[in-house]
């Protein structure tokens, strides 16, 4: 079976759920080539090489340029922030590598615009946007579902990705709160990924209109130095900075199949953790999911006799489910990192088989425009067409 | 005890669920007057004369406005369509009567406003708009917490008020559909008692913006004789009609307080039969409701420790709980028509006491206001200031 | 129509639900006959009055012979605590009455026999032990979908009939805990209801074993003057008593059909207010009911495709449904005492129609049979042949 | 760091659930020593080879006695079905190897006496018996949770571990289904966990009662060449064997803390597919658990105000919960074979520690000689004191 070299860019959060992604698609699965973890790379050695260590990873770099003109790797897998993005995916696309990409693409709808391009001009190299949720089982199967016609046609999208994580108006001013590296708020980090399910399931979306709302201003600056994201360790000066993106973006969307929707984002939802949830209503049938029960589905069908009626929870943990087969016995549910594992082979396959993935850095681009088109209607008042 | 003569108007499934509250409201509470079943009035003898046989009317009335000017009666309860709310509500207000009225207040805002008017220059008179799912034990629970300060500082409301009843497009085209007798689709059907739930629990709003739809737009003519308005009986004739209201409007709302909302009602949510649900998040706790599960309500709590939190589920159904020390032993629930029950015995005190009860007329203008605005919105493609 | 007069002995908690049974049963419902609430009957002459007063009785008696005795009045509603039971109704039949009586029917197999004697031996009269939760929609949707074949043979039932209102130790002794008056601790009081649902459900038990367990042992008496029995007011002497009936019974038993099933009883579980739950497993499905959430049946079938099952959530809310035409349109949940309307509609029909109605004296009998045979099995450390 | 050789006996789902423990457990935990996957042992030379190529073993062997014996390899992981452990078990001991063990442990009580007796004798040793549930981390918060006294003195187990797999009576008699190779049905394989868990989180059992139940006793047999077990292929002759372990056990228990408990095992229960649940009832609060919702554990509190108590569902999947700082952000929440990795985190600490892991060996034995109990007691029809 043939190798195929990563380097992967990056290694916190992102970086271990990538790596056990590489390391066990090809155990779980029956893929078209082998993942070698060739190449981490990031800015501090030390950090780098014990995560190398710990990992598994062959080879250590500090300069990622390094490893996108490595003519060993095959694929650059980008794990940094999205403020990092656009440079090292063009130089990617640029040395003929194929690109595996965490999301949101980029910061701005011209970054994506060119990197979009890009890509067009190289059929040859497969190109990803990791919205690992499509790669849900749950969510799988509910995309079967739909296809089957068990839905019918669809009038209602009601998305809500909701999380309570700075809450605390002394959680400091990472890197997620300031326009300059995060592009956006909550609109961008999870909303990206509500609008990839809408695209997925429902179909485009032609129109928006959204109200955003900002609660607290001023934070205390953060010790980015401190390790972990999610700790809220604040920078020892006691020093304030402003947030510049939104904490909470609510969005109506029409679809061009007609449905109305709604997509309501916000990191001030008291005991709301990763609560990225749908439902989805039909003229056959309805669908919800929500990510903190991610082996469930709920299916309500209208085929059923009107007295047996019911939303029925779907435990997607069964061989016949999207993915499952790989895993464990029934009823056997699996977590969030196994998302990344489903991309890896599918990734992989794609690229051996010369074949595309979805979403690739076109629906990126898409949905790149379309929240910029909730934001530009939250500060306009207006409704926007796309 | 006093005596309260009622004279109620329509006697349908409202007048049932009516019914039942006034002759059950001293049973089950101790209140300060016993309302006494005067009148019922109605459009066809026969069916009047077997509604007041069977649920216990002393007199029954062909005429609201002789129900109106009789002087034995004290109180006229508005149980007709909305279309007919006005003339009656005006009318009695002007013979000095009190006025129990279901929802929504009226067709328009400029009728509700002149109705407001007269309600103000009257004082002495009890106007009362039966927004009964204020009058849930879960809700008065949710109330009572907000008050407390466990929610703290609210930064979402979330509602929607979805249903499924007209999801086939051979449903008839009743009342509830023509623009002329319902004013809204389920903009002012369900998002009345929406709006009315949020400004109960949240504030009042001060900007909408809105997205409305219309999936279905024509539709058979129904047979108006048949009973039960969800039979879904059509005329013979075959022909058929136009729509003439929204079948769902997703609405976003701003609060006085900077509160971000979303109000999101359908009558094509496969499913959904009375899902009247909203969520609450706020700096110290979140509440969520859900109709289909009325004697639950749904609490986060950010002051447990961290390790322990969690959304739990209170079953409202205990003797410390708002309305319940009048029903049964602990874990009884209770069900629809008791709301109105509730509304009852809080009417009588009110009339008796010489005290206003929430929501009065001046609450359904402003609710009317808040639910055209929406429209407007939807129409016009921007966000509308209140 | 016929009028039917009721005689009820007895006032307090089932006072009230049967009342409003009687009161309402004719007007949700087309019935046989009018029931009149002829004469009320208690011991306290004040209480009495009171209540006939509040309540719409139209005389009152204090003493339950006269009662039985009385020429005009058809049917005996017994609505006193068990103990009472026995010598009420004998006399009731032997009077000819139509006899309605509480649950659990007796004290003893011993008593329960004598009374299925004398019923088996008056055909003319119509008699029923009050089992209400039979009467739930959501049962008997259940138990019309088991007699469809939608759950295939059955091999489990697991019951469970949880509470905890005698939780904390200083909660009196009440008549409920003294085996003088109770005859059993919740064994009677609320596995003769499982019991019941079970018989209906799954068919006849053969064998049992059971343990059962005291916590508290000695409680403070209650002052039985104050009312509410679950209001636990102490006695103000301080003098406390022994509890002389189990505090909790968990019992397995061997159904006529081959099924395994087990009946869990506690009034210590702390959380459950009235937890009156069944699961039932067959070959085809499974159904699931609880009743703190009684206006749902969850329905597992084995005939959907295999990647489309799960426990689906039936709203038992639909015109559709047993008993819910009567009430009110899609998604308006009923309450507790609305299963003493539909057994009080049921009732009167029979004793119009000069037919049976279930469970009857035979199924107190047999109901009585099981419960004692798993005391007996408690104290003996073996399996009771039925 | 040191390493610790591990050689692994078996390769089939248990073998793959221990392979990506071993691999991952020093990636997630900072633990005390590097485990290096050594060698797997099999039968089939073809499929052994494979395995390790795939999963990542330096060596294989066809025989486990030569592992055993390896002078290299410090820990034995037996995986192979139980009728193999007691011998494989045994030699490991001897040859002084830390033993890693599936559940159950043995077939009877009198091999688990003997190996309990053997770790006794080499207090060296660190020998674990896999009840995995014991290191989910919700299990693990109820454990923390009662050992702060948060549930108070408890009244009630009630467990319940339900499947599904073999309710069609054409599923083979896998080796599963034979007394020869399993000692038991689910008693035995289900039962085991359930009473491991209720050692944990109650203590000990004094008494038991059981009922079982066989509902089909002849099945085709399986073709065991075939993959998967849960896969269900039958052996092309058509040929049929009796099934010689109860298919369901249902248990009653009384603990030496008085508590009264329940333990409900089946494989016939339709809709359940790992259902691996229970109830802990207690006087300050409840504690609920279901592994098909393994990232929650449920709680009410006698503490919360009495209007505010509910159970609430805690999502278990934050940093302050056991083993959860290893993973992901709040919210991402794991899945089955995450438990696997806590318990090989655990055991080379322990070994490297010197310290004892839970539950050992001589938990495994009174875990056996609870659940022969069991069937004992089922087989006599009375009550078995232990």
């Amino acid at each position: 079976m043939k190798n195929l070299n990563i380097g992967m860019i990056g290694y916190k959060f992102m970086g271990k759920a990538h790596t056990q992604a590489w390391a066990r698609a090809g155990q779980v699965f029956s893929i078209d080539a082998r993942p070698i973890l060739h190449t981490v790379c990031g800015k501090t050695r030390g950090a780098v090489e014990a995560f190398a260590s710990r990992w598994g990873w062959n080879h250590t770099s500090l300069d990622w340029r390094e490893v996108v003109d490595h003519p060993e790797i095959d694929v650059i897998d980008i794990c940094v922030p999205q403020y990092l993005h656009f440079d090292i995916a063009l130089a990617a696309l640029q040395a003929g590598k194929h690109v595996f990409c965490e999301k949101p693409l980029t910061l701005t709808v011209d970054q994506a615009h060119i990197l979009s391009e890009e890509a067009q001009s190289r059929p040859e190299l497969v190109h990803y946007v990791n919205h690992n949720y499509r790669r849900l089982p749950a969510v799988g199967l509910a995309k079967q579902m739909i296809d089957q016609g068990k839905v019918g046609r669809i009038y209602h999208w009601r998305g809500a990705y909701l999380q309570d994580w700075i809450i605390d108006p002394q959680f400091p001013l990472t890197w997620h709160l300031r326009k300059e590296t995060s592009g956006m708020g909550p609109q961008g980090d999870l909303n990206s990924h509500s609008v990839d399910l809408a695209r997925f399931l429902v179909g485009d979306i032609t129109a928006v209109t959204c109200m955003a709302a900002n609660f607290i201003t001023q934070r205390p600056l953060p010790d980015e130095a401190a390790s972990g994201t999610f700790s809220g360790t604040r920078d020892e000066s006691g020093a304030v900075g402003e947030v510049s993106v939104e904490d909470a973006a609510f969005m109506l969307a029409r679809f061009d199949n007609g449905a109305l929707g709604s997509f309501e984002t916000s990191r001030f939802a008291a005991g709301r953790k990763n609560y990225n949830s749908f439902e989805i209503y039909g003229s056959r049938g309805s669908l919800m999911f929500n990510f903190e029960r991610m082996n469930e589905l709920e299916f309500y069908s209208m085929d059923d006799p009107p007295e047996e009626r019911g939303f029925k929870t779907i435990l997607v943990t069964e061989s016949e489910h999207p993915y499952m087969s790989g895993w464990w016995p029934p009823g056997h549910g699996i977590g969030y990192e196994h998302t990344f594992v489903h991309a890896a082979a599918d990734f992989i396959n794609a690229v051996v088989r010369g074949e595309s993935i979805k979403p690739d850095f076109h629906d990126g681009l898409q949905i790149q425009r379309i929240l910029e088109a909730g934001l530009e209607s939250a500060s306009r008042g207006r409704e926007i067409k796309l």
